[in-house]
């Protein structure tokens, strides 16, 4: 997917909101099989409910690795589940050198079809060019994350700033927006506004509205730019919002009311009217 | 798997090799099928030809996950391979929050049943609980890699020294060396010096012998201890050293020359007899 399709997806849903497909066996509706038929019964659901909402998918590849073969087999089928429009994203956190990480591209943008995958930047930038040397994908790479353990290594200081700004200012000169998005944590405001103030165009990807407890106004405020630059991720608010037989229609109004106050924070910050 | 079967297992076998099962659909011996299938005889084999010379396996995910849904099945055969009292290791190089490391450590210590996988520490410490929680299995968090790009983030100063030193001192205080192990890569004896004397009990697993270039007696006088301390891990140059029919038997050669090189090292570093 092209980053100009994904800003006029923005532009026409008036959403930046990246629906988490995190879908756990153990907490399916009691009327779905607890398989991973089920599973994928549940996800197709989800996904039809919230796709006038959301303009991204984000796939946690651990829910579906924990289930072994079969897991493979359903991660497969919700990708291709999900509308050529959205932004499929595989959340898999992968990082290794080259020759390995060659292997990990193809498996998600050439086996399982992702438009985009979210990398981990530890072992340093040569670990990305496989990524990044499809084109036509995006590289989603961790800056800060979200958790408590965010202190433990990301913000550790050096004498030019925290790791995590070193990461992010390191990898962002290997490639433009578009090609390269980042996680950038949500539970502080003013990080995620000094992030935007150095790194202006790149796409963030944030996750933590919802259950993870981030403000959604707050966020937006401080990391919306001209063309979105902007998704917000949030996954049991959306698909645990019932437990009961209306799961997807009740996933589908808590997408539709995020989505209505994404389309007046657009209006609200920039006038957005694209 | 203990620590104080892989300890008898070093000594029985004389050897603290690991081999490295990064097994690449496109570089099969001719006469086997470049298929999944064809993947598995060859692991069989190799596995067969190298165990009495290795005492651990480590399988890089990447490459059976690049073969989609296949390649997953292949993955669960290739653990199963791998006789008992072997390490089984996945090299999955997983890190992620919470909930989602719950999934991964179910996915390589239940449904694969790993002994032990390889882990980031980007996003902290509390990433890491999920796996250390299973008691009966290593963690092996990676700390310092072999790779160029080891140099973009693993070696950034911080006042108190590198990343990397941070993250194993502060990692090594979560688990004892039945638990945790490391990754610290290969190609500087003296950093490899550097962290045994500040984390001397833990177990060190260092990739980069053969194909990657490392110097096997350096490593071993800077990391071995007496309880055998260090795994080194050899992938192509033991399972590709033949392309021919005789892959396996040239495999068995060639890790039981690594293992006779250790055998001495044992002895001269350690009058190593248990």
């Amino acid at each position: 997917m092209k980053l100009s399709l994904l800003i006029q997806e923005i532009g026409r849903k008036k959403s930046y909101l990246c629906t988490g497909l995190d879908t756990d066996i153990e907490k399916l509706p009691s009327h779905l099989p607890q398989t991973p038929e089920g599973i994928l019964q549940f996800n197709k659901a989800i996904i039809q409910a919230t796709e006038p909402y959301s303009v991204a998918y984000k796939i946690n590849t651990a829910f579906y690795e924990s289930l072994g073969k079969f897991g493979w087999v359903i991660l497969e089928e919700t990708f291709k589940a999900i509308p050529d429009h959205c932004l499929k994203i595989a959340d898999a956190k992968r990082g290794d050198i080259g020759n390995t990480a060659d292997h990990y591209a193809k498996a998600f943008f050439k086996s399982l079809k992702a438009d985009a995958v979210t990398v981990s930047p530890y072992m340093g930038c040569d670990t990305l060019l496989p990524f990044l040397a499809y084109k036509e994908h995006f590289t989603i790479v961790l800056g800060l994350t979200s958790n408590t353990g965010a202190q433990d290594f990301e913000m550790l200081n050096t004498s030019e700033g925290p790791v995590y700004r070193k990461v992010m200012e390191k990898v962002a000169k290997m490639a433009g927006p578009e090609q390269l998005m980042f996680v950038a944590g949500a539970t502080k405001a003013e990080q995620l506004q000094d992030i935007r103030n150095w790194l202006p165009h790149h796409f963030l990807l944030v996750p933590g509205v919802g259950a993870q407890g981030g403000d959604l106004e707050a966020i937006s405020r401080a990391a919306l730019n001209a063309q979105g630059g902007l998704l917000v991720n949030a996954s049991r608010s959306i698909i645990y919002a019932s437990q009961g037989d209306d799961f997807a229609q009740k996933a589908g109004e808590e997408a539709c009311r995020i989505q209505q106050k994404m389309e007046s924070l657009l209006k609200a910050i920039y006038q957005y009217t694209a």
